[in-house]
């Protein structure tokens, strides 16, 4: 049967002063009144029926995440401390192997925004069925539309299917003139970080690639494994993803599925505002705002009122204990904000 | 005796969103905890006696002045509506007239900076000595350290006596190479619109060149003008300043005494910032800020953390229901924010 498998243990800084601690970018709405977590959820909610939706994230959050979703216990489980992809996807595998030993597992970011649910669902339902005929995992591609130098992309090769390629090679993020070429060749696809994937098949590879990742997540999946002991062992866990750990040792063997769906994975203020401008000099503004004179700009109020004269490209984000002001341009510079608030002792704004 | 009038009636929107109808600027705390009319009162306690400073404030602040001041009702006098300052000078020196025939009124406004306070006070025994002596109104001229095209010129004349000298004509606001010229002159000054003046003289000035206000105000200082007659005659009067009503026709016969005493007349968070900042690149910051590659800003808090990143020559100001975030060079164009916030009807934030 097909699964869904949510990871959504991130934390992160570069969605401050509204991310937090407390409250990481997939627990934030940023788009309409949903969380970005519950809009994954909900997309994945088209194909795959509620009971087979898990849902990884670091334990201080089950909570929040059950009241959330709505889901039982048994589907939200909590991480100890965060281990990239790699150890929470084979233990996802062990954990569902033990209910259904056939199980298909699509693996998604809790984090990205998808413009085209439908042209999702069809290519989800095409590689759920190609992964689990072939055994082999499939990688989504999204079909570049700009020379983006941000992400990591994938190198497509001869065609098994209709729709359906092997993937040649995973590419580093490009220099500007090679992601140029990438856009042109149309052979290149950004990696977006999802995964199709048979359980049996993602552990077989877990045991060969990561032995010590394999053993210690199948002792922790296994029946009557405190969360003592879970703590315990998951914390002895390398932190590595799934790219490096063990689809970039089975090139040859990989799938991938090209799709045009409007995805993006909102890295920053930005690039949030980039996906809610019609045109890159519009203001983009929520919540009580006087733009006077002004363009290009994200202003964002939560309470009081954000009047603007005169100003260009700038992200103003108002939360209820503080107020960003940064040039569009410098928003990947935002974790240095971060950064002098926990040399300054000012915990509270973490 | 010597008597000093502050003119607190003023309005203006340059100080917004700190600068409210119900507090204009003069309300203000901009530098340290007191307000600028609470340190024009005080620097004028230097040298005149607390029971005769007279404060005229708009009529709805007669109580918060009050307040602010700790002085007797009879000090503070509330205007129904503005008419500039010629009438206020003539309505002025009518009361005083009544108590002391042999007054000399020094005319102060109510929002200025003056960083020396000795050469203030010097420079003001001065002057009130001179205006007694000679009945010919003294305007304080400041010695111009830079060519400013804002500000009214005084052109000297021949000197009259150590520090005196007569005024040969004012200047309109002049443009970049007239204001260099006027430095290098060294024969113009600022005018600080301080004006020194014998009551009788201002008085005959007014019967002569504004016979209309002048017999308003005397109406008004009456005894026994009740507050219906005092708010039907003022509103009747034209509204003219002491320099355009007054001075202009009175060249030849005016006196001016120049003087350096880090005097700036705070035309807004631009010039605020200048006058608080020791280089021009220099972050200003009060309250709870963090500013990470940030220079030349003017940033200020109440009650949240503002953070900024990357952020040039900016200002950024917080109050309890506001925010502005505009360019240094752009806080002229504050009143647009203002005007369209009464367009908008948002009337709570004016």
């Amino acid at each position: 049967m097909n699964w869904a498998i949510i990871m959504a243990g991130g934390s992160g800084t570069r969605f401050w002063p509204e991310s937090r601690k407390s409250r990481p970018k997939q627990f934030l709405s940023l788009f309409g009144r949903q969380t970005l977590l519950e809009q994954t959820f909900y997309r994945l909610r088209r194909f795959i029926p509620r009971d087979r939706i898990l849902v990884f994230v670091s334990e201080s959050k089950v909570a929040l995440t059950r009241q959330l979703l709505k889901i039982p216990a048994g589907q939200v489980i909590g991480e100890p401390v965060g281990r990239n992809t790699a150890p929470c996807a084979l233990w996802a595998a062990s954990y569902v192997m033990r209910k259904d030993p056939s199980a298909v597992l699509g693996i998604f970011p809790a984090d990205h925004y998808i413009r085209d649910e439908k042209a999702f669902t069809k290519t989800m339902r095409l590689s759920y069925g190609i992964a689990g005929q072939k055994g082999m995992p499939v990688t989504l591609g999204i079909c570049p539309d700009f020379p983006h130098t941000g992400y990591g992309y994938l190198e497509m090769g001869r065609r098994l299917a209709p729709g359906v390629f092997y993937l040649k090679q995973f590419r580093e993020k490009p220099d500007l003139p090679s992601a140029k070429k990438y856009l042109k060749s149309k052979r290149f696809l950004w990696n977006a970080g999802i995964f199709i994937w048979r359980a049996d098949c993602l552990l077989e590879a877990g045991r060969q690639y990561l032995p010590d990742v394999f053993k210690i997540t199948t002792a922790i999946a296994g029946e009557g494994c405190s969360r003592t002991s879970v703590k315990k062992l998951f914390s002895k866990c390398p932190a590595i993803s799934i790219d490096y750990g063990l689809m970039e040792k089975m090139t040859g063997q990989i799938l991938t599925v090209p799709v045009s769906m409007g995805w993006n994975d909102v890295g920053g203020w930005a690039s949030l505002k980039k996906l809610l401008a019609r045109r890159s000099d519009d203001n983009v503004s929520q919540g009580k705002t006087l733009l006077v004179e002004s363009s290009g700009n994200f202003v964002r109020s939560q309470t009081k009122l954000i009047a603007t004269v005169g100003l260009q490209d700038h992200v103003v984000i108002e939360t209820s204990d503080a107020i960003l002001v940064c040039p569009t341009k410098k928003t990947e510079e935002i974790r240095k904000i971060v950064s002098a608030l926990e040399t300054a002792g000012m915990g509270q704004f973490l």
